[in-house]
């Protein structure tokens, strides 16, 4: 029996807005017919999120056509049926027999779709970045009549500016990000193992709050002493210690929208260089915010964040941030020095003041915020503080 | 100050034996020095796992050297040298301003590297696939004397034999496989939501058991009635209700080494084609186990597992498996009809007698094992059945 259509994140009406903006630019592009391949794209364009990218697939956006066509592995075909606002038809599932099969594969699909609808003859958008090379070079050598142009991040930067639907759930992620934050704050103490405690910020994350779960995990960072110097390792077999010292980076995820926050532990009184960092970082954290109208760039919160720290004796070599939204960061401005992108409302940040000061020391404290008309909006509501955990079981 | 050394999960002597086994092959294809960009790889032949892929990275082997010289972006450097078996010379950190940089970037160090250690004028590997292209396109640009050989794949099948050390961590992962199947077995009832009882799985995912913690979470799937039907989803905003099919698939995690395994559970008495779909997949199983001997092909347990089916009514499109270790899949051989690739010791596969015979009615079973001399072992050990659940909450 054909599986059902499952309650829709979006309306139809937002998928067709995302459809026409990515159109517009093909149009300026002068493209006919756009295979996308980034998985977060074709999430991003029809709700499908199942993790079956591993495996060849593609949506086909053409000019000529309001629906897309999602192209995927028969077994994953029921899912988009199940999740994407997509008609039946808009759905092709290719035989199992290209899995594995180093004669023929997926993406053979997808260029015979092409072939079908008339598009081989006509310029074709790719997203060089997101296939295999040699995946492109069949591409070319199976549509030697096509133009083939290279569309790579062109849908990312779409992405940026957010509806007001999806800010809704970046805040739903947000509190979710703040949930598992607490209960890192109540289950952290010395004698615990870091796995148990990434069990239970791990369990919060999914359970969510507000009666809205998680819907799905992010990783998340756990680097505690003698590792805060690090910044993109998980849990290690350690225990805390009374004077551990924990940079704990987490993302709470609703219908794909991540919202990541930072915030550091520290088990018994912090250490001073630990405490003068931190409020250096606060400083930096609060003028960045202040720096955020309507005109400004990401240079300009970059500048005002580092002066502050500045003032406090301390310089960041890292960004500031990147824009966050469907599954964490979205590869296209920097909050940095020299990066002109002017931010507009509804362009969604992780306003970062992680500073890894040295190869066994760092400190860090984030935000996940919103560019509002005026200024700016923080999502995430966890006390903004070094937080002092107590030295007792 | 110097970050220290973590304990290391392998000795220095598994690294030197997998080095070996890589640098035999670049002989094979006269190549003097090769990128690694795979992440996977990397972790494979350093101890790193910090998940710093998504900006670029790349570990250089020289046939002229005995260790490695990993290249990471300035923030992740410290993680190298705490994690993994090289040398502090060995661990080069490329600066900040690279990052969101589009006139240069990591892989330029990379290059400039190759440059500098005098490889540019020979034969350079690169792993083409995890590479963008545009990144090929430098190499190629920026190293016009070098020869480029595509390298990709290669160190996967050299991955496909695992070392015993290696073993001890499939087995430890799998103990903590069967932990979050039967958490899950305990928590699936009518009334719970989805998220809740995925919540527990993780935490116990996390918690690991045999006092051997999970060193990180790896995807599940979830797929719940009425997504029976589909394979590569999580959980739902849903509650299970009495009737109630849930298809779930868990793997535990032990310094990477994966361990998959499904089962189907049914929230009360299930349904007479839910009983006889399984039956016929546990003859499937257990044919396809009996066919693993000394010289057995892919294909000859592919075969065993679909004559199996058949006598009991059911084909199955997709493949029986696919081996496993770091991260999950393999992507090397496949157990289907027609992969001749021999099976030998030490090979570990996620044997899969998943079926999804209607958009929306799939049933899974699948084991973890590893090919020994004479035959097989299962790894997981969670009772081989369809799991009937209570009605009552």
């Amino acid at each position: 029996m054909a599986i059902n259509k499952a309650p829709q994140a979006f309306p139809r009406t937002e998928y067709l807005r995302r459809l026409a903006a990515v159109k517009a630019e093909m149009g300026r592009r002068d493209i006919d017919a756009l295979v996308v391949s980034f998985d977060r794209h074709m999430n991003y364009l029809t709700g499908y999120t199942a993790r079956s990218g591993y495996v060849p697939q593609g949506l086909v956006v053409s000019t000529r056509e309001e629906e897309p066509t999602i192209i995927l592995r028969q077994m994953d075909a029921p899912a988009a049926h199940h999740q994407t606002f997509l008609q039946r038809d808009k759905v092709i599932g290719y035989p199992e027999a290209l899995i594995g099969n180093p004669e023929k594969d997926g993406y053979d699909s997808v260029i015979d779709f092409l072939h079908e609808v008339g598009a081989a003859n006509r310029a074709v958008g790719l997203e060089f970045g997101n296939l295999p090379p040699a995946a492109v070079e069949k591409f070319k050598a199976r549509l030697p009549k096509a133009k083939i142009v290279d569309f790579t991040g062109a849908i990312t930067w779409i992405r940026m500016i957010k509806s007001d639907l999806e800010i809704a759930f970046m805040k739903d992620a947000a509190a979710i990000t703040d949930a598992g934050m607490m209960r890192a704050a109540e289950v952290i103490r010395p004698g615990v193992r870091e796995a148990d405690a990434a069990a239970e910020i791990v369990a919060t994350l999914a359970r969510g709050t507000n009666g809205k779960a998680g819907t799905s995990l992010a990783n998340f960072w756990m680097n505690s002493s003698p590792r805060t110097g690090t910044s993109h390792l998980t849990w290690s077999d350690d225990v805390y210690r009374v004077g551990s010292q924990i940079n704990l980076e987490v993302a709470g995820v609703r219908y794909t929208y991540t919202a990541p926050m930072s915030r550091t532990f520290s088990i018994g009184r912090p250490s001073e260089r630990l405490h003068r960092v931190h409020e250096a970082q606060l400083a930096g954290l609060d003028a960045a915010l202040g720096a955020f109208r309507p005109g400004s760039t990401c240079s300009d919160i970059a500048q005002a964040a580092q002066r502050a720290l500045e003032k406090h004796g301390v310089h960041k070599e890292s960004r500031f941030g990147y824009p966050v939204g469907i599954d964490w960061t979205e590869t296209t401005a920097s909050l940095k020095e020299g990066d002109m992108t002017v931010l507009k409302p509804n362009m969604t940040f992780h306003l970062h003041l992680g500073n890894w000061v040295d190869e066994d020391f760092g400190v860090m404290v984030s935000q996940c915020i919103r560019v509002t008309d005026s200024g700016v909006e923080v999502l995430t509501k966890t006390p903004l503080k070094l937080f002092e955990l107590p030295s007792a079981p």
